[in-house]
């Protein structure tokens, strides 16, 4: 089998890819609200089905949201199996008013394609079931064997993959895994990424009386969004250094070879400022610190915070209850649960015993070693198709790349068609059609390469 | 005329009371939001004109709400003149999921009045009109001129107040004015409230980046949210106490003979804490500073506060705005002006220059000399209806007193039917049935009692 036959089906079948990821687009599924979940599995295993590959959907309890499996065994070389590792899940929509366009309308306009999940995960799941029915409709086979495991809680946590790896190890085992996403820059290279940090999500809330006031009591009633602060202000300096005690006594420091790696790799500061809107960095950083800190810095980021009244004009109310949404990314060896108990330590330590703490997320960072066979594979199709690519040695955001790793004994890396400024997460989130173009073939470039390698786990 | 056969009127209508104060409740008239202030102010002219009292709608310009002005000439006495200052707009709705019953109900349930209004001002207004009314239908006259002075945009701020005084400065003269609330104590005692906290309400927002982005950018794009926090941690300490330099410098000390009314005030703080299910005070306050602060005190309270997301479950987003609604009550010789100044200095003394201000409501304190007479027509009125009264040298609430007493040059006075923990401004605001009636009566004593005081303006 070679894959410049299936290079050309790709481009013959563009029209396909296009109307196959609209018509996930079109399937809300956000897995924080619990919106459309079970739909968009059942046609997420349609898709699989339509392509050839035979499809299952497993579950785990009667609250876990389901995992696509699918599968497809080679003829040619059964010995070898590749896993892709994708979701169907996608974030809320929220701010709705910033939408061009209704966040589920899988418009196109011009190379772009608009909509929430056209990159997460969407984009990312059609480039890779498209490699394979490329491989299926030319040669009614496959290099190796081919796994999908599409899961639909990655955008809330993915909080019972770990499980689902354990129960169904058997069936998902194998010798290496695509990750669900990749970037590509701003000069079309693709980020080949190692690891991924990890995620505590924490809801921090309090409540300083069982009803809202008229504010002129401010005068005696505490305010639970002074007191959210009062503690909030403990957590970090204005560089955005953490300052909860022992919140870094775990870290390992960065090798001589990580640091050579994050030094090689390009970074436009005033490209990504232009992007942003932005004026100078968090403790105004250069391009090496601020690479240094999406690889391995940790954060302490307020994804949220709400209290009393938000709407137009003036309400003079004294609120009864305050919350916080705090999103600390975490990096390898750093436990979340110990990480918890530092926070409550801090909170009590500092006399804040009355903020509540309700963990939502709780992930472990993973990083593959780039002594890894897969990883040359990986690396040599990127530069074959794209002519260049960047290694990163751990993407800034999190995964449940921990699990694969611990559970199923792989090593995962990620590629992928997303546009670095794909507006991932915010309104307007978009793929590039010419990426998820070349991401396909690159994948059936990789599927060929990755069937030939010595690599055996 | 006796009030006594006016009181008979009112305990024979109390069921027309209801029905009329239903109406009002049913109509929204929310000033923040703009929202059926024409409707509402058309329906309070007619029940003027009900009551036989001919009405007229007043307007400043074309933005302004409708201020509507009432008046009925005394044959018997037209040379003095009393005003009823009321409001016809009410606070927003939110939180809308604690209402038990839609809050536009006018639900009666035993002795209360349920709705968004009840008491604040719309249960206030009624007994005003009714009192007048019970005059009007039993001798066809008035013991004095009555005037009523409706505005609608006193939750909003009363921004156009002073300018409608001014304009109608003629129309609106008169000997006294009856403010527009009044509390009455868990023991039944209504509250006699010479003077209101000025209010300096304002919305500060910040802005890091052109758009929202995913948190795992946090490591390196400034957020909004910590920003906010940054600056707000600085205005006030624990304690509530304001660190805003020169905050302070205006506010003059509280006599001997204001110590000593504060003194004598009752305040149950077991009451009030159970009220409010709170375990301490700001600054753990004894009852005496408790009542000192309420009186003249001035806070700094958050009324709301957002950024990000805020909806249910875990979004991993690093949000590009943030804002907060902060309401400083001030009292008597603080300018807000001058504390607007004060605070876009400290702003920028403390580097956060960034920071927009936006200047919602901003109102001077004001307070009557206990000396003026119509201090004793309204206290000994209070007493013979109510069997005792509580003297309160300022209200902590805010409203427009400063205008009246500088433009009319009028003393103000505050005596009302609003329970004190009637949840004005929250959920579930009510009013108490047999208040009503009580302060219908009552006012119906003190238009008489006024009309026969020497007190000439």
């Amino acid at each position: 089998m070679k894959y410049k036959k299936t290079i050309m089906f790709v481009d013959k079948h563009m029209n396909d890819l296009l109307k196959d990821l609209q018509t996930l687009i079109k399937q809300p599924s956000i897995s924080a609200k619990n919106e459309g979940i079970e739909e968009c599995a059942v046609l997420v295993a349609k898709m699989l089905n339509k392509a050839g590959v035979s499809s299952e959907i497993l579950r785990l309890n009667k609250t876990a949201a389901p995992l696509v499996f699918g599968e497809i065994k080679s003829k040619s070389n059964p010995a070898k199996t590749l896993l892709f590792y994708n979701h169907y899940d996608v974030q809320p929509i929220e701010p709705l008013g910033e939408w061009n366009d209704p966040p589920f309308s899988g418009k196109i306009i011009g190379n772009k394609i608009f909509g929430r999940g056209a990159s997460d995960d969407k984009g990312e799941l059609i480039t890779r079931i498209k490699a394979v029915e490329s491989y299926l409709k030319e040669y009614n086979d496959v290099p190796c064997n081919i796994k999908f495991c599409i899961e639909g809680e990655e955008e809330n946590g993915s909080e019972n993959i770990n499980e689902y790896l354990k129960k169904f190890k058997k069936k998902l085992s194998c010798d290496g895994v695509i990750w669900e996403f990749g970037y590509v820059d701003t000069k079309n290279r693709p980020i080949i990424g190692l690891g991924m940090k990890g995620l505590l999500y924490v809801e921090l809330s309090v409540k300083e009386s069982i009803r809202d006031a008229h504010s002129s009591f401010a005068a005696i009633i505490k305010n639970p969004a002074w007191r959210l602060i009062d503690a909030l202000k403990t957590f970090r300096n204005s560089d955005g250094e953490i300052l909860i005690d022992g919140w870094h006594d775990d870290i390992l420091p960065l090798s001589k070879n990580d640091l050579k790696i994050i030094r090689k790799e390009p970074f436009d500061l005033s490209d990504f400022k232009k992007e942003y809107g932005i004026k100078e960095l968090v403790g105004d950083k250069n391009a090496f610190e601020a690479k240094k800190a999406l690889v391995a810095g940790p954060t302490c980021n307020i994804a949220g915070i709400e209290s009393g009244y938000t709407g137009d004009g003036a309400k003079t109310v004294l609120p009864s209850t305050a919350k916080v949404k705090i999103d600390f990314r975490l990096v390898p060896n750093m436990d979340p649960k110990k990480q918890v108990k530092l926070l409550k330590l801090h909170l009590k330590r500092n006399g804040f015993s009355d903020i509540s703490i309700n963990v939502l997320n709780a992930e472990s960072a993973a990083r593959t070693s780039i002594n890894e066979e897969i990883v040359d594979v990986v690396c040599n199709s990127a530069k074959q198709i794209f002519g260049d690519y960047i290694l990163n040695i751990s993407n800034a955001g999190t995964g449940p790349m921990h699990a694969f790793v611990h559970v199923l004994r792989a090593p995962c890396i990620s590629i992928g068609s997303s546009y670095i400024f794909c507006r991932m997460h915010s309104p307007n989130e978009f793929a590039k059609i010419d990426l998820l173009n070349k991401t396909t073939k690159c994948l059936c470039l990789l599927i060929e390469n990755f069937s030939r390698s010595n690599h055996k786990n």
